[in-house]
């Protein structure tokens, strides 16, 4: 049993009595699998295999045989569940009057076979809810810890014993990665297929996880998130513990989205993934390769203190293949002291490279590589190693990994990552590497990007807490009674000045504007707000007002304003005959300002997406755009502005002065507020958008907001 | 020997005869290590041993000493030499009078080890050259062929056969890619060290084995190149026969240049080596994973047509990842018709997805996999197919690999890619893949982009015949008169109106231009051109000069442009108080257009690199900008302009009309000739470069020009 008692699921994976639901002596029964996999596991605790046909089978691989869960005489955590689906409801009652905690309900033909199987699902979590049994599945390949230790799946061969979790929406992955891991020499404490995720989900698996003690780093295979709003939170916490690596698949379908806000056609809809990993600390791998690159390293290697690193090698080649790698992925090459420097030339040839990389040279031994990674580690101007090694005639592979091993023993605390260039005659070296703890890579880029992962994770893990969200002054009610008054007009998109007048309730800088519903009005209206001004065309129907003509800028007198209130009106009946509601939005004519553009977006899953960034002309065409999950703290809103390439210009270029960019966060923060305090809004556009010289403020010179059906 | 002669480097990949220059029987040493493999290489030419301690050795590996190669009583073709690099240059001259075509120099110690070794160097280069041998190093592991065969290196095995040539500037690497590619079954035609480069370099390599038979790919490491120009022009020709992929090191060295335009600002050294590659058809290998992934497939697989791809697999989760990494790369998911659906529909479960990626579900056996992928291939709309395998319950790897095998002979020219996620279970069938030449990857990301690069080749070897350069009418003489003018002044920054002669000379479309001295000639010129004008100051020593107030629009009448000239001369007198030359040019004033910027920057490598981009403030933050080699011809002149996404800007964007594309192409035309005619220009920047619409032109509003030193 664990010693240190898991908060969540402890039972789940560290359960006392399990029950197989459907063993089987069918050798080539899932539910014969299942059985075996946990008698041979090593787990301690007591197992009860339950079929029909107990009479007939008596025993199977050791294990009494019960008829029903109903006669097994002892209570049961864990029933681990691989009989066909149709018979699962009754089973579920059957479980829920005997009290189990747990079921893995490894059985197919649930959701992921239509309409009919979903059904089924629903009935299935419906009982459970009711007595409380939590459910894994169904639909995967079982539940495997290797420190409780117990084997609840039907895959054909055990993980080795480690300290990576991994959890994966694919069985099928998941058996694969068992299959190549055992190979490549990586270690598991907990291996978790989430299938259909019907009951717990990733969501639960990270936060239980993130009290397991066996457990150094969490990887997670995902094709969705159960919830969003949960995950951020919970994740937010736990990689300040462990760091959370996932790979996350269906990039491809994302592409852009049906939206009619400049914002929404920006956002992909895999862009959120990335938005909110981001927000909570959760490093994405780009690829398979690279996720069990990073596994290896955080399996074995301490977090680094810093991004400094020194790269030692028997070759000038890979070195800076590593030095390549190191700059992009943001590593920097520590300098090498004279005082370092000259303890190197006691023992390197003359011909070798001091500065970093450190080339030692091909006749360097294991007693050198030793050596120098002996002065590197007891360096403080260094935060971990990269060791490259190639075959060459004087290479001595085994003692140079005696000495990485020695070493890293000595400094436990620093990161050592090697990279032994090589198969048959390096081989035995890497094997030895590998057994004894020291991540070895074949490839210069593949170990620097690992090394890389552990540096991020260290940012990452000692990142300033940072949890407040500004409560700026705003007055929800004005707000609220304009969406119901939107809402009982059964529209979805506001009038103009009914968004400006939203955005002025949040303190949202905006020019003054009203609504002319006559040329009179116009008149009266423009002459109120003080000339010149800007002349809009007001219609739920008219999108693009500048195309058809439905803009004047720069309006004198009150006669032009009648005049171009009637031209406005008989260009929008033009383009749009059948449009009712038409009027014009009067504006004072505001300075011409830096134009940037912000909006936000809701997602369904994770709350609504802000973004900010270039506007005008080219904002479509250099996307230089930058989102933050609402709500946003001070400092989200602060870098996901200076995420874009825009804000160098905000910063002021070639002596111009530079812009209010605190009034932009401003705006950003007020921006999150209103979202957040209204999930009904779909969409929100500022556009354009001025931001003026330090101290003078923006404008908000165009609103657009859309409310949900 | 090999059946179709090499046109070059015949004799030193294939020789009749070789002698071991330093050949020891000390197991040690080099020369023991080199006449040992070359006896055990199953080379079947003569082989000689020298040394001259011969009469005490006698033999050695079976071999006869003799004390010198003049006492050899044949011809030599190659020579291997390991003797200490004090020796060699009189070897050489002994070598040369014995008449040997090829020296193999393994012997390190010349230009690595600093000038000492460069003199060695250079003068062995020297006797070279005098006796007509040609020289591989020095400095190198050795040269392998795996046709001839012959092993005239001192690595510690010998490459396994195969059709895959590697050259490497590191000796150690490739020691390294011998030992790993051993382990993972990847085979070689040829295995060359270049070393030091004294002679013969990656140019010379690439064009011998473009005649090759057995070498189906070229793969290199490269740290430099030797010949930029040379390497341009056959790589040219022999990617349209066998693909040329490369990994060069040395990215971070990059960085930006020490430059003083805009244009070679925004030039990194490693730039000149992408635009380099894209225009001969080189494939750049991000890192070495990747190099040797494709490696495999080059190896093992056809050129398809095109990038219609079908993926098989028995799980969702990985069919997932390999379809969002097909999009990555530029793969399109094959349509599956309706009659190819209704013939899996025959045998697949209703289960499973009919279309693509196709997933087989859990249960698939290794026929139905044979069955699907028959019928993948059989269709016209298919190039291609990738093929997943995780190990399932019911999984067959055995006979799935035999069924992938099976198709692939029968459809031998559409490319088939593995990827069998696993390692103990699946183990077996990965190697059988291998052993029966199906490229195999244990995650999908990596076997997709191998297929990517197939894809990716197909488009290298059927691209257009490109090679015309357009012959501009252009007057030379007087831009070699201007810049004779320039450097008899010992000058290298042009002036403004002699810029501006330069690019009128080439037909660049530029404002009337003229230089005034005194206020007097100010007032009089700018009458002349006609009002309104600009005025700008003009001094070999002020760079930016808008910033110190040196340019004034707008000037409308003679007076003030006599006024505007004091002003500009006293801002510049201000600001930089020990010019000399000042004067101010008077142009103009040209209507505004699209703001681009043209330019082009020297590389000593490979000539000169032309650039288009975004002009403006932008110019610095986007840097969206785009790079040819000149010479362009017109098509290479329209893909720069096209992959900038200022090209889109150019089109027309919401109802604007479109710039003058074709006139903005023929600038970059005569840029390139001008660049290309003139290697002394150092830097030229057009900024900003005016685009007006359609059918109006560009203008050329400042021309800066910088020559050699």
């Amino acid at each position: 049993m664990n010693g240190l008692a898991l908060r969540k699921l402890d039972k789940l994976l560290h359960p006392d009595s399990v029950a197989i639901i459907g063993a089987s002596p069918d050798k080539k029964k899932v539910g014969y699998a299942a059985l075996r996999n946990m008698v041979y596991s090593g787990f301690k605790g007591k197992i009860y295999a339950i079929n029909p046909k107990a009479e007939q089978y008596g025993e199977i691989e050791g294990v009494k045989v019960y008829k029903s869960i109903n006669d097994v005489p002892d209570s049961i955590d864990l029933a681990v569940v691989c009989i066909p689906a149709r018979f699962i409801t009754s089973l579920m009652e059957d479980m829920g009057k005997k009290g189990v905690k747990y079921a893995a309900i490894i059985t197919a033909g649930f959701k992921e076979t239509g309409p009919e199987g979903k059904k089924l699902e629903i009935e299935i979590v419906k009982i459970a809810k009711k007595y409380g049994i939590r459910i894994v599945g169904p639909n995967i390949l079982g539940v495997i810890d290797t420190s409780a230790p117990m084997n609840a799946s039907f895959a054909e061969r055990s993980p080795i014993k480690g300290n990576i979790a991994f959890l994966s929406q694919s069985g099928a992955l998941l058996a694969g990665i068992l299959d190549w891991s055992r190979a490549e020499g990586i270690g598991y404490s907990s291996f978790v297929s989430l299938g259909n995720k019907a009951d717990l989900d990733e969501t639960d698996f990270i936060e239980a996880l993130s009290e397991d003690q066996h457990t150094l780093a969490i990887l997670v295979y995902l094709e969705s998130i159960n919830r969003g709003r949960d995950f951020i939170k919970v994740c937010r916490e736990v990689t300040r513990k462990k760091p959370v690596i996932i790979i996350k698949s269906g990039r491809s379908e994302a592409g852009s989205r049906a939206a009619s806000s400049h914002t929404g056609s920006m956002t992909g809809a895999d862009t959120t993934y990335d938005v909110a990993f981001e927000k909570c600390g959760v490093i994405r791998a780009d690829n398979s390769q690279e996720l069990f690159d990073m596994a290896f390293a955080f399996s074995f290697m301490p977090i680094p203190k810093g991004n400094k690193i020194v790269i030692l090698t028997n070759a000038g080649g890979p070195g800076i293949l590593a030095t390549d790698e190191a700059e992009r992925n943001g590593l920097e090459l520590a300098i090498i002291s004279p005082e370092f420097k000259s303890h190197l030339k006691e023992f390197l040839p003359p011909a070798a490279n001091f500065n970093n990389p450190i080339d030692a040279l091909g006749t360097a031994q294991g007693e050198d590589y030793g050596r120098v990674l002996e002065l590197a580690l007891n360096d403080e101007g260094v935060d971990g190693a990269i060791v490259i090694l190639t075959p060459q005639a004087m290479t001595e592979g085994q003692e140079t990994a005696d000495e990485i091993v020695r070493v890293h023993m000595k400094y436990p605390d620093k990161p050592i990552v090697s990279i032994f260039i090589g198969g048959e005659i390096l081989g035995p070296s890497i094997y030895y590497l590998k057994k004894n703890r020291i991540p070895c890579y074949p490839h210069p880029e593949r170990g620097v990007k690992a090394m890389a992962a552990l540096v991020e994770y260290a940012r990452i893990k000692n990142r300033p807490v940072d949890n407040e969200i500004p409560d700026l002054k705003r007055n929800r009610n004005k707000v609220k009674q304009i969406f119901d008054k939107v809402k009982s007009e059964n529209r979805v998109n506001l009038l103009g000045t009914e968004a400006i007048d939203v955005a002025k309730a949040y303190g949202i800088q905006t020019p003054t504007t009203m609504l002319a519903k006559s040329d009179e009005e116009a008149g009266i209206f423009s002459e109120k707000i003080g000339f010149p001004v800007v002349m809009k065309i007001t219609s739920p129907d008219i999108v693009h007002k500048t195309d058809i003509g439905g803009v004047k800028l720069n309006i004198h007198t009150k006669d032009e304003a009648i005049q171009t209130y009637k031209e406005i009106i008989a260009n929008a009946q033009k383009h749009h005959p059948k449009t009712k509601l038409l009027a014009v939005d009067i504006q004072n004519m505001e300075p011409v300002g830096r134009e940037l553009i912000v909006g936000s977006m809701n997602d369904p899953q994770f709350g609504s997406l802000v973004m900010v960034g270039l506007g005008g002309i080219y904002t479509n065409f250099f996307k230089d755009v930058s989102f933050g999950l609402a709500p946003l703290t001070v400092l989200e809103a602060e870098k996901m502005l200076k995420r874009t390439k825009t804000y160098a210009l905000l910063k002021g270029v070639r002596g111009e002065k530079p812009s209010d960019i605190s009034a932009v966060i401003d705006t950003l923060l007020r921006i999150s507020l209103l979202v957040n305090d209204f999930p009904i809004i779909k969409e929100l556009d500022i556009n354009p958008f001025f931001v003026y010289e330090k101290g003078k403020g923006v404008s908000a010179l165009d609103v657009k907001i859309t409310l949900d059906q």
